[in-house]
């Protein structure tokens, strides 16, 4: 100690510590993410920090430190007039996987406030922003005043996230993304619940996908992902339950962003059953036995009754309204939404049990026909997909249509068809299909650390 | 294999190889290397590859394609004008480590032409051209006509480097200063290398310094630094004899730019025994041995009678001419070399033996009087530094002289005088002194890789 004012860690230093996997204090940290995303930092030093957390690793404290500068970097949002309790959903990506657009109208209509911020897809999964902006006329460039307004008088909003909440995150992103650096487990948590911690909540539901389908590729991965999310729910100080998920193989049975929202109706409308609307029920059970008490049984027969029953159909309705889009979409969802110029239905070679999918391939199907985007930014096509019905332990006939393309021309659904066959297997005898949900991780089973 | 025209390798590839510990091909190696220098390349990806680079190593075959590709940035000097056999000479540097002073016009008056591009001093180590450049008039920033020309002509040149040879380090150097990447071997003997294989040679002294006055702390560091030298020479089919050489203590008895050549000079005149004078006659006594034949015994003795000769002084004062320099500094060094304005002896206040030494103290105390820099750029005093003629295993009295300050101010002197005192250790019993040169190197050695 000297008697000069104290001085800013030396951000160079900063890196070189995590260089020779030193542990960096909470200042160290915090210097050194807020001068980066106050552009004080140059992206050459960040990228050498950023390489090395990917080859050093983070631990937790480290972690919980960059997430909170992370939060601190920009505004949070407080919903200081919501008097319901809220609960936050984020999934890690999947394909076929809208069960936000299911859970949110529905823990809405139990009782729950969702006040959700959601991204854009890219690669092979879809977005949830992209999904609902196949409804003609519906805003998510929400304002906070609109957003925050919304979820108190409704009771559900789903809106983009602007640029003033974490912005550490979006330039970190951009810049992990040309380096090679995201695939790191403390650096996707962080991005995760730092957006999450930015939005109040009494609590935040994960769902991490594992499988081919997923950023995750094993329930290992995921599970390790998902631990250290509780963990950075519980240092600051907010309940988290996360669960991994099976991804290997398309959750619901469209791909595409019209599509996918024609399926969260039909679920909406108690229509479908499968997969989708099971874990979308899991999702709203839990949220509701969390946050309003009860079973976990007893609240996923509320769950299922509000989707019987038309009461979370309603409400999606009414948020669809609130946002600008024609409401019109819950009642007659072809009539509303966008429909490809061509539709093809498909059938497989060979009868037998499917045994496997590879749901990135179908993902990446559904991409190249205009349904995804390979870059940030680039436009998506609303109305082309894939719909394949059959999943894991179906018997399938060879030459019955187990699907429909929706493309722009016959040559791009002559294509995907050929990428859907290839990424089927059938097989003689059934196989046993993973369980929908590999595991739960809940903040309150964290020991307190520390004194 | 496609059809369509070859294209480069994604430089986002590159580094995510590089990053999961891959072995990067030539035509990885290469592409990224030069696409950096070109400025195709951001910094931001740079500094993740070098951060890569530094936490996953390099291994010998991509450290030479490294090597290469930096060689390949930019132009190289021929020498085809030169008859004599060529010998080029670097250290990695150290505290009073004026050998190249030396060296140089004494392998030129034994029938050697030396052609040697130098660097300058950073931090507490001095660099050739910083001290030539104390000589009034004497110019470094030759051309390469120039350089070419004097080599051919005399022997002998000591230059400054171009702008156009090996680009890519100066800008690799840059951005791992700036991103904590420095100290990797590979990264580091590439660096020495390339700009050793720029320039056309029939020999390679290289002197890897060992101590704490070097950047290399322990012998086994050096001579890993050593050893992978001597492996990119033989890669580029060069000659390279390679020494880890002792810098636990200065090596002469100044340190200083006008203090180092006046030294220099004293060892060209034959008037100063001890380790800079015998280091330097091992060097010559090597280039000699290998380059015209010979015992290494006897090439030291005509090494040796170079000195006591005057023939190595005349080389030395025609090099100096040649740049412009004022020759009589071969003569009268104390009557044209630059004066301090104070000059204050010292002494220990201990009776006893010279046990330590801390060359890296002595060498940032006259890098504090103005002799060296702090960053890249800055301008040096010429005149200020420090002699200190006592070295390990001399016995020493309290009270007796046994160096002097050259400073601007009294306070820069008692600043210094302090800092020294505290450097070195007197104890009761004499402590052998490390050795000279604690092992050779030789590419010759190396089997040959691969068919």
């Amino acid at each position: 100690m000297n008697g000069s004012p104290e001085a800013l860690p030396d951000p160079r230093e900063v890196v070189e510590r995590k260089r020779d996997r030193g542990q960096l204090t909470r200042e160290e940290m915090r210097s050194f993410i807020l001068g980066y995303a106050r552009g004080d930092i140059p992206d050459y030093l960040a990228a050498a920090f950023l390489t090395a957390c990917y080859l050093n690793g983070l631990s937790i404290e480290e972690t919980t430190e960059l997430t909170q500068a992370m939060v601190d970097s920009g505004r949070t949002i407080a919903l200081l007039d919501v008097d319901r309790p809220k609960v936050d959903k984020h999934s890690t990506g999947g394909v076929s996987d809208s069960v936000t657009l299911v859970f949110v109208p529905l823990a809405a209509s139990l009782g729950l406030a969702v006040a959700k911020l959601s991204g854009r897809g890219l690669g092979h999964t879809g977005g949830t922003l992209d999904k609902l902006e196949s409804i003609p006329g519906l805003r998510t460039d929400l304002s906070v005043d609109e957003f925050e307004a919304q979820v108190a008088r409704i009771g559900c909003v789903v809106a983009g996230q602007t640029e003033d909440l974490v912005p550490a995150d979006g330039a970190m992103y951009a810049l992990r993304d040309a380096t090679g650096t995201v695939a790191s487990i403390p650096l996707i948590a962080a991005s995760v619940m730092s957006k999450k911690l930015a939005v109040n909540s009494d609590l935040i539901l994960l769902d991490v996908k594992a499988g081919s389908g997923a950023f995750m590729k094993t329930p290992e991965s995921a599970a390790e992902l998902a631990r250290t999310c509780v963990l950075l729910a519980a240092g600051a100080g907010r309940r988290a339950r996360v669960a991994v998920t099976d991804m290997t193989r398309p959750l619901g049975t469209a791909i595409g962003n019209a599509l996918d929202v024609a399926e969260a109706v039909r679920i909406l409308r108690g229509e479908e059953r499968g997969r989708l609307r099971d874990l979308s029920v899991r999702f709203a059970g839990v949220a509701v036995s969390s946050l309003l008490g009860g079973s976990q049984a007893e609240a996923e027969q509320r769950a299922e009754a509000a989707l019987d029953g038309g009461a979370a159909l309603d409400t999606f309705a009414l948020m669809v309204e609130t946002q600008g889009g024609d409401h019109r979409v819950a009642e007659d969802p072809a009539g509303v939404l966008p429909r490809a110029p061509h539709r093809v239905d498909m059938a497989l070679d060979r009868t037998g049990f499917v045994v496997e999918i590879d749901a990135e391939a179908l993902g990446r199907a559904a991409a190249q026909l205009g349904a995804g985007r390979v870059r940030k930014g680039d436009p998506v096509d609303p109305a082309v997909g894939i719909e394949f019905t059959a999943t894991v332990g179906d018997h399938v006939e060879a030459g019955q249509p187990v699907g429909t393309i929706h493309s722009r021309t016959p040559e791009d659904a002559a294509r995907a068809e050929a990428v859907v066959r290839g990424a089927v297997t059938v097989g003689d005898e059934a196989a046993d299909p993973p369980p929908m949900v590999f595991g739960w991780y809940d903040s309150d089973d964290v020991e307190e650390a520390g004194g």
